[in-house]
């Protein structure tokens, strides 16, 4: 009852946010003829949008996987889902300072360390609140093992690094933390071996009861 | 209960997406004693953002018919369910830009174009995610006959053949866009035989259980 | 099973436009020193700010009661939710249009016509999908008897009489269309032989089973 | 039933102001250069951003805990409800106001009274909807005993005192309530002893059975 309650805030603010991130794209305010050329220049735009959408749809999937998890919903849990939802929620802002400076020289490096600090930002709470959600007091033994446990946290916390890596990487090229966060969502997305170790968890508990 | 948080996070993201159509309308800045000459020189505006309206709403309800067939929700389905949240998304945006646009000229054809690509993408996406969701793996033999998809995927078939001919349509005539979009929204609106076929799965289903 | 998702999306919707309203608010550009008296003169847009999240509030919570009253959703009731929905996402834009030119002499009253519209169409919306739900094929016998029925599709004509009169009052007096509007909803809101005949037919319900 | 969709609307409309909020963050238009100082002019805006997504936060856990005392939602409660939710969806215009003039001499100590002000009257209409829900007539008495429910509202009239406090305080310091407003959010985030009142009420009622 309590997860429920908490799992559709959370999808409303992941869909808000997701949502928002077309809303920033701008209508080329006096076209002239050449509209097709105006929406060419926006590419920044669209390609900074694109993975964002991409970023903020894995972390609902992965959000929605690790919740699976939780056998009870505390207020320590509550508050490590909040302080998930601070970037999360910030994401929009980042992409839309990304897009706008990405081809501006040294302002394109500052605002690509933004975008990838809030990314990094948001790759370190969704850790934590992994490991609040599966502390011994809130899952089900049946649904999880600690070696499991383990191989995941190893996973979050090789994803971090290349997250920060991407932060340093915003000082050489934008453009390359473009493709870099693009690649990186893309892996977790085809991450079968990951998602079949939480679903495997998530299965067993369904069959368990409920 | 993963199939529901599933829905809960699309209705949210059409939910946004359907509401912010409505947030761009402008109000005129200076109206001058003018306002209802004002107002109807926004007819494109209105005519756009009730097009899209209805195409929302129409998705929303054939997706709510498309997941009631689903026994389970895995990860694939939750990528296909991604692809078409995407150009959901984007469709505010479209129409923004449709709307702006539609009565300058060679801009508007390319906005036309533009407006009714992200529908086709929306058409072929929506199309994928049915394939996944009715995989043998994911349904109920007793929900689904093997006939009815066949007929159901014709049908989505040809909806995508008008949805891409509106992309060149577009380049004759933007104005035939806006009514041929409508149209294609009233149709799968009116479209009862198709409604009746999925709905008669879903009640089955509802009979047999839960 | 249906039901709550068509809530759920229905909620969604109302949830996105009542937090829009505000978001419409205009933080002054420059005060300069006087930002009590720049706040002072938007009172127009914080009247209709206000009036308008207590219509959408009032009209959520006989959407709430009506639906309850449906033993099972199908697509015309689906399509009649639409119809009502399509008003609801509107009145943030006519809430802005009000409140820019509630004292612009003419254009003040135009956009006074167009609020009041807005209400009008919304009403009558709302009236025509209390009418497909209550279809005897729709709700349980035992929930609602055909006397409730009738008395509160009196009301409801009653109320769109009045909805209708303030898009007349509007050539005369947008404040008056304001104050009109607001003890409109206030008078649902405290309407409580209204609200006990429906929840009355929902205890029923809830009492009979699930 | 009637409860959880109040419980999705209010979320909705809390999911929605707390990303709106980050909505408001403006990207400097022309940075020349110079990003990261125009970023680090913006601190009044992450500050009072930063400080709103904490006390929207606060507020949907402790709504959370609140209405999970409610053993029937009827007209009263949801009316109370959305005279909780009008004070929430202007937090984003209230930040944005405070945000803006922050820094600007007497707009500033008035900007800073208009956002204390808001705050004041959501602690307000927080405390009447807890007086609702707790009536014997709306809960389970092996929910709750009257000791607690006495101890909770000096608890949150204490708090109402502090909130007031910082509408004085403005007229001082417009920092001062933004350090204020952060620490008491702070505060009732730590309150331990309070939360696990009211958390015991629910398991309670948790395992007397749903």
């Amino acid at each position: 009852m309590g997860k429920s309650r908490l799992e559709a805030f959370s999808d409303g603010v992941f869909a808000v946010a997701i949502t928002l991130l077309a809303f920033d794209l701008a209508v080329p305010a006096h076209a002239g003829g050449h509209l097709a050329t105006e929406l060419g220049h926006e590419w920044p735009q669209m390609a900074a949008y694109a993975t964002s959408f991409l970023i903020i749809g894995i972390i609902w999937i992965n959000h929605h996987a690790v919740l699976a998890l939780a056998a009870r919903v505390d207020r320590p849990v509550l508050i490590a889902n909040m302080a998930l939802l601070l970037p999360i929620v910030t994401i929009p802002f980042a992409t839309n300072l990304f897009a706008t400076y990405l081809r501006a020289g040294h302002d394109g490096r500052v605002a690509a360390a933004v975008y990838s600090g809030v990314m990094a930002w948001m790759a370190v709470t969704f850790s934590v609140l992994y490991r609040f959600v599966v502390h011994e007091d809130r899952t089900h033994a049946a649904v999880l093992d600690r070696a499991t446990v383990r191989r995941t946290t190893v996973r979050f916390g090789i994803g971090q690094v290349f997250y920060l890596a991407l932060v340093g990487i915003a000082f050489v090229s934008p453009v390359a933390v473009l493709i870099g966060q693009f690649a990186l969502a893309a892996f977790y997305l085809f991450d079968q071996t990951g998602a079949r170790d939480l679903r495997a968890g998530d299965d067993d508990r369904d069959e368990a009861g409920r």
